[in-house]
Order: C-alpha cells, then sequence, then structure tokens
C-alpha cells in the first residue's frame, strides 16, 4: 500500500515536472513560478508547494527533467552506435532532431543558455553543467575515433565540440526564429565541412 | 523655442529607449512593460504612456535602438575597410566585441532569438528582418571577395554568412554561460577554418 501510494505520487510530480517544462519553454524558466503553474494546472499552490518546497526547486526538477530526457533520446542510443565517425554521426542526427523529439517547445538548453547566463544560482550552475558534460561526450566520441584512426591524429576534440555546439546553434536560429527550410540544409553542410576537416591527412591539405 | 523642446523630448526619449534596452537584457524583452520601466525609472507610469503609447510599442524601440546601435558600432566601420578577406575579418571582429561595445549585457539579439523565436507579432517581426538584414551583409561582403578573387569562385556566400553565424553563437554560449577562458581562442580558430576554406581553390583539396 505505502509502495502504490508512494509511485502515484511520484507519478503526479512526474506529470506536473513535464508540463511545467512544457510551460517554462514558453514563458521562460523565470516566468515559471508556482503560483503560475498552480493556475495553469488548475491545482492548488499549497498542494504544489508540498510537492516542491520552492521556485527554484522547481526549476530545478525541471532542468533535471530535460536533462534526463536529453540523455535517454540523444545520448544513450548514440552511444550504442559503433565508434567513430559513425557514432558522431549518430549524436549529431540525434541532437538535430531532439527540439521535435523532446516534445518540448524548441530546445530547452538553447532557451535556458540565453535566459540564465547573467542569472547566478544553483539553477545555472545545474544548466552549465549539464553544457560542459554534453561538450565532453561529443568530445570523447571525437577522441575514440581518434585514437582508431578514423580522424587526424592532431584533431583537438574539444575544439570539434565547440564548432559542432555552434553548427547546432545556428540551426536553431535559422529554423525557429528565421523559419529558413534551407536552415538544415546548411546545417548538413557545415557538419560534413567540420566531419571532412577532421577526417583529412594533413599532408594532404 | 519649438526646436530646443523638442530637441529636449527627443533626448529624454532616447536615453529611456537606452535604459529600456538595459532593462530588457536583464529581465527579457516579454519582462519589459510600461509600469516596470516606469517603476525603475522612478517615473510616472502615465508620463511613459505618453511617450511610447503601448508596450508593443516600447518594445519595438528598444529593437530599433539595438539595430541603430549594431549598425554604428559593427556594420558602418566594417563596410569601410577593404573589400574581401579585409573586410570580413572587420567584421567578425566588431561582431565579437559587439557584446562589449553595445553598452547592454550581452547581446541583445542572441537573446531576443530565442526568446521569441516563439512569439509571434511585429516584435518577433522586426527582429527577423534585422538578422537577416544582416546574414545578407555577411553574405554581400563574401560575394565581393569571391568577385575580386580573394575566395573560391564556387564558395556558396549565404552558407559561409549562416555557419560565421554558428561560429558567433558558440562563442556567446562559451563565454557568457560557461565562462570559459579558451572560449573566445576557439572562436578565432573556427573563423580561420572557414576563411581557410573558402580561400583554398578546389583543385588542392
Amino acid at each position: 500500500m505505502a509502495t502504490a501510494s508512494l509511485r502515484k505520487g511520484e507519478l503526479t510530480r512526474q506529470s506536473i515536472v513535464e508540463h511545467a517544462a512544457r510551460m517554462a519553454s514558453r514563458v521562460g524558466i523565470e516566468g515559471l513560478t508556482i503560483g503560475a503553474l498552480a493556475d495553469e494546472l488548475e491545482l492548488s499552490k499549497s498542494g504544489l508547494f508540498a510537492h516542491f518546497k520552492s521556485k527554484e526547486a522547481l526549476q530545478l526538477q525541471v532542468v533535471e527533467f530535460g536533462i534526463e530526457r536529453f540523455i535517454n533520446i540523444v545520448v544513450k542510443p548514440a552511444l550504442a552506435a559503433p565508434r567513430g565517425e559513425k557514432r558522431v554521426r549518430e549524436l549529431f542526427e540525434r541532437w538535430l532532431d531532439w527540439p521535435k523529439a523532446s516534445g518540448l517547445s524548441g530546445c530547452m538548453f538553447v532557451a535556458l543558455s540565453t535566459e540564465l547566463d547573467d542569472q547566478p544560482g544553483p539553477v545555472r550552475e545545474r544548466l552549465v553543467q549539464s553544457q560542459k558534460d554534453w561538450l565532453d561526450v561529443i568530445a570523447n566520441c571525437v577522441r575514440s575515433g581518434v585514437a582508431d584512426g578514423h580522424f587526424r591524429a592532431d584533431v583537438d576534440p574539444e575544439q570539434f565540440a565547440h564548432e559542432l555546439h555552434g553548427v547546432m546553434l545556428a540551426n536553431h536560429h535559422a529554423v525557429r526564429l528565421l523559419r529558413d527550410e534551407s536552415g538544415q540544409g546548411r546545417t548538413r553542410r557545415a557538419f560534413e565541412r567540420l566531419l571532412d576537416d577532421a577526417r583529412k591527412p594533413k599532408a594532404s591539405r
């Protein structure tokens, strides 16, 4: 009985956090207050307070929710691909598809990155950690590709990760803001140029 | 007399708009209401309404303020540089320096791009137009470099502009969010790789 009711509480909390994540992708994480969420879900404010204790705790759970979903949809399946270029391609394709696959509106992390860059505190810190972790995942995939001889020995994996991030940010801007129909094609070309430069032996450049 | 008092009104409006732009870079453009601005400036709400008529008109003037400043600080001086690679380098350097030179907190356009990508209306439309204009400026600088033989004949100027935008967005993320001390160095390397690929004659690749 105790387990069943814990489970029920857990499920409720999960669905509230998912709703809060969608709300944050509309109004920003700073607009995500317990009061506003209670209004939107037609729940009592005191009931939500009992779940989340504070606005900050709610925001942190929303960020954790996004990170967990990103890991499940993008990171884990990509890491199951063969090492080297295939794995980097799988990361790229899943990352490109992430805003749609996430079930949220756009990419939560892009939105949070500009909203929180000036806002010190635990939510920003958690975001920064997750972004560094993600850049490390990319760099490590490149590093194993270098070790296996798929990429040039002098490729800088961190530089590759930094540039791939830029490729994806430009995609987000072109597709989401400019509604540019050639945006995703340009993104693929930029990615191929990045891969191409990593692949070429230096002697032939 | 009439001119002097018009001038005084104009100066006041300009300084209010500049303050509003700084406020928007902190709280977001949606958080920039006439009431909130009046509170911050300790002015009467009715006085500000007389100046700006509506929240949307205020937001539009803030965007115009940013565009005008960007043109004065980045675009015009860069277009005064010699055509081709020198001009593209001047654009890049001034763009890189823009968040600091703007006197605002970070880059207004990066913040607006993620805040407004889901918000239809005149403010989003004005932003989109300005972003397309800016990508056109970059593409045109590359195009004149192709015409003058500084860049390969088959360089795609729009692709170059799209990728350079990604280079700058990654810089913003690394420097502002991650406080990554190697961020700007990575950005310069990414820019050199982009230039390098545009410069190389295709036969030798």
